[in-house]
């Protein structure tokens, strides 16, 4: 079912996401030559040791020459002066995209950049692990995820196409989305949740009267979970926050409040409260299982994954 | 390496808990004979179709008759009220114990309803998962699991350490421990992790903006996984925040007042202070693996969970 997408493709960084777009190129046949370039030498040594990339260029200039697709996998915060160094030496025709989990302002940073012969369609494959680094990517990581595309005005619906069988060819379903939706939308089911996660692990480390090594070694379904989301890349996760902030201010606000409702519950030994809230809860865990997002084993650290 | 610690075993109430442990006996050779009591005949019906239980019984007085050791397996709200009905029915010897997520409170309820001919060892395996009812439990839940023992004053050495051996026999690590500090450990490690993930998968389903088919659809990483934590019972844990109070809300005020600088850091553009911040919970993480309570693989619903 897969074809080749692209003549030559271009990853500028070559983290858990990059690493799984190659392999995953690779599956599918995706691409005729996939050529790489990260900003640390020690990377790109990684890299060339594991055979990650067709070729592993020592400069931006040198990656994206003559490249129908450059793909953008880093952090949100410095894609708009990557794009600035890139812009001189692209192909006319090619397609730009990226990879971040924020599009307002990665399309308000890169946008300007690029000429106007290039097609710039920005993209979010909602997928990860909490691992990152060259080492990390497997071809699987997206299949049967999500790929968000974010076109902007005036795109040219063949590349845009295009785009989206790439993304189809990694295993992905693809979706289009305006900027500022996705990004409440985002904001909503991943961003607000790990700054809560990263939040409480950072609580339990500061607590002197329960010895780190009780909150280990004891760390119990709950916050483990919290531990495994709040070990993700601290540079991805510092860029997200502050390029959405709003909307991640937004939707913190409204989570304080609620909670600040549940904590009032539990003082005034209100049961009925949160009988009903976690009832509630209960029903949404439902649809997403139902929706295919996930499996009904039971989990927790235990069963498939803890053996 | 197992044998047979009791003649006799009682299980008063039939979730999660209670069945994991029936099938653990039967793995290990724990028990003579296990009969099992729940209040509801729909549950009582299920047990018996399943042969959860040696023999069900329709009454507290039936179940307990003549029984080595009495295990509570109730809602941590109910504990007293059945421990009264059940103490002129015990055996002159007989264990009693309990599976309470909360320590001091059931200590306070259960303690003074008992007679003093019997032992009360309350205890407290740190397992579980999102499921609950009488088909939910599987012989390994404990396995490598802790139990908390929270022996009282003038326990009996004999009868704890025979306790021990039994939850050892069931596959978990077993520690002693003293009812306030768990109740505070268990605060940081799962009670307030466990509100949180209730509250933020509760903002999600309030956020008329962002439907709910949406949040559901693209259900990232970390809300994907707080919907799991919120899926848990909700009798249960309504019972654990109205008898854990002080220690809740303490770490959730610990937790509120970290959120607001995290949430300043944000709105003021201090990626060094949410850098730092990230990068120290990371290390948490790695102790956790290290300590053998989670597994290194990449995970987030997918790779062996998702398969």
């Amino acid at each position: 079912m897969s074809a080749q997408v692209y003549e030559k493709v271009a990853l500028i960084g070559l983290g858990l996401i990059a690493s799984s777009m190659f392999w995953g190129m690779k599956r599918g046949g995706l691409a005729g030559s996939v050529s790489g370039y990260a900003r640390s030498a020690e990377t790109r040594d990684i890299a060339r040791e594991i055979g990650l990339c067709d070729t592993v260029c020592d400069s931006l200039s040198e990656v994206v020459e003559d490249a129908d697709l450059v793909v953008l996998c880093v952090p949100v915060g410095v894609m708009g002066a990557v794009a600035a160094e890139i812009a001189p030496l692209l192909k006319p025709g090619a397609t730009v995209t990226d990879v971040g989990s924020v599009k307002a302002d990665v399309i308000a940073q890169v946008g300007p950049e690029l000429p106007d012969n290039v097609h710039f369609i920005p993209a979010h494959p909602l997928a990860g692990t909490e691992h990152s680094g060259p080492r990390s990517g497997f071809a699987e990581l997206f299949d049967n995820r999500w790929c968000l595309l974010v076109p902007v005005e005036g795109t040219d619906p063949d590349a845009t196409a295009e785009m989206r069988r790439f993304w189809e060819g990694l295993g992905a379903n693809v979706d289009e989305m305006d900027a500022e939706h996705h990004d409440l939308v985002l904001a909503v089911t991943s961003h607000a949740p790990h700054l809560i996660a990263y939040t409480m692990v950072g609580v339990a480390d500061d607590l002197r009267r329960v010895t780190d090594s009780e909150v280990i070694k004891y760390s119990a379904a709950g916050f483990r979970d919290f531990t495994r989301i709040a070990a993700s890349d601290p540079t991805m996760w510092r860029d997200v926050f502050l390029t959405n902030k709003d909307a991640t201010l937004e939707i913190l606000g409204r989570f304080t409040e609620e909670l600040f409702a549940l904590q009032r519950a539990i003082r005034q030994g209100d049961g009925d409260h949160l009988f009903d809230y976690f009832t509630r809860t209960r029903a949404i865990r439902r649809g997403i299982i139902e929706a295919g997002q996930d499996t009904d084993a039971p989990d927790f650290g235990r069963g498939a994954r803890g053996k």
